[in-house]
């Protein structure tokens, strides 16, 4: 009897996409106006997907209170009000897509969780593009 | 070609996470203020998902109106406006969480479908948390 | 240059819709399934809307912070997971209607915040219906 | 390291659902208002999913931008401000049912994609009632 | 003690945006995709809100389960699933942008509230665009 | 007759809040987390709502789609991705908080409106904390 329990929770960050071996006119001409060097910005807002069985003692999946702390220690504390590419040690060297953020996201919380649950992580970068993952 | 479609409900209620085998101080240490003696309350909004394959001759996975009136006979009628603990007998013995609840949904409406179709449903206890169910 | 800031909030509770010196039959006719005498809950949506002049040195009507501290300390540290009738004093004899709630609520605020401020407060008791009050 | 990005966009549409082959009575019995011969319309709400390995050179599945050009030209520009019986050519012979319609939808952007990458298509036909297709 | 209540509703109809004394092209020239003479649609949300006196022996300023009522009988059983320029009369010779279908509206809900009360009418005709009326 | 019509827009971009006259220190004892040196971000959600009368001719308060590309030209062309305190003259010299935003895109865009019209803007710098303004 497996269910699912998700928890959103947001942050806000400065970023810019970009590769530091290519040069300004290569990644303006991928990455546009998402490579501005003067960086831009989101409200990004993340669900957390944990799916396991219930436990017949307390009827929870896991304790939603726990997961929210979960979040705040491992991704709002890092994240939120941050600039991604000069303070977030994961993005130093790899170009913080949505796509590369939510693989990231998902690696901190994963070793957190019982490991006989499941994760999927999914990333709103605006209310109109999103990202999702779990292995 | 499996299709799935959805359809959106909400209800109104009260609820009270607690076990009656635990003293008020074990409750408290897990449900913390969700185990308030004097109920506390949610808009529960429901999503019941079906999927199956499209019938030629309609168009229709299955007729939305049909799954509106199944949502409003099976959940609507028997959690809206009511005391989870106290009205609703399947809580009597078993902890309204989310979890609980919406395999508690998903047990009402499996029996009222196709046997052919795949039920999945979605509840949101708040607009920050909430919980999946699909066999 | 008056500018408006508002900030989201949210809280749970359960409620009963009745006047004590009604009969049952009395309250049904007029309340409907709002008076079940067991209670039942909503998330009710809280917008807290506060107009003054932009302080040229901060940039700021108010602090955010405040405000929402303000919410949090008045509001929901008195409402949240609470039961209205039954703990929350302002309703011993007062019907927890959103209309009586959202004056309760204007009333809470209006003398922590400053005097040449003016207040408008937004309580959303279900997606679908919601009370604004303001002097 | 399979990713998901998802991408929304919109269009407004006039429909009606019939058989031709049927009498105004049988599409009324089955379709109800739906099968309003002087049509009626809704704003379709599109949700794009893509499925894929990260690049690791651009950090991207898919350059967004391209996908939402693709979307653009292969359904906006051919189902937006249209009445979908009478000129959008694959309901001429088919009910625009929300069912019929994703499936018409992902057929239309398939083609276009990588053929490594999976795609899944949502379509929400009003707030409450929404449908999905993958294969 | 002016408390506003407000209440959601929606609706979805077709239209078509033309003046019947204007060539197509001089329709085509202000209207653009909107006058298409097989007629386009949309998702109506509509918000109600009335503003007056809390009833001190109901809480209520107007019970909303008549609002709600009064807003299925007047506006929804008029244009829910409807075309606009054929089937609703006050379209017959007024176009019906948004503009003057709020006008219409309010006129329509006015004669039937308590003449303390002010009223006034949102109209969304898509996420991003709409409109609101009040004398 | 005065109708409102309102459009909903949006744009990306970085900012700081601090004042270049004060020291690190009572920026963040002030403006906190907000004052990062290294910028954070945020989807700004925006507003426009005009006012005025009905045209009789059209139907229109104001072409919509004029507004859509006013609003395009004056605020997203100088603003979207971004950074307000390096690259938007008007934030060189003022704060780029909410409530100074939303008086430079007010100022942007009234000398482009209809004299006769009114002009209110709203501006989400987040889901939950957003500013109005309207002279």
């Amino acid at each position: 009897m497996k269910v699912t329990v998700s928890r959103k929770a947001h942050f806000n960050a400065a970023h810019r996409l970009y590769r530091k071996d290519w040069s300004n006119a290569q990644n303006e001409a991928l990455f546009g106006k998402c490579s501005n060097p003067h960086y831009h910005g989101h409200n990004y807002e993340l669900i957390v997907h944990v799916t396991g069985d219930i436990d017949p003692e307390t009827g929870y999946v896991m304790d939603m209170k726990i997961l929210k702390d979960l979040i705040k220690n491992e991704v709002e504390d890092k994240m939120d009000h941050k600039n991604l590419n000069e303070e977030v040690a994961e993005f130093f060297d790899l170009i913080p897509t949505a796509e590369n953020m939510v693989v990231v996201i998902y690696n901190s919380l994963k070793p957190h969780l019982n490991p006989e649950h499941t994760l999927e992580v999914t990333l709103y970068e605006t209310p109109r593009n999103y990202v999702s993952y779990s292995e």
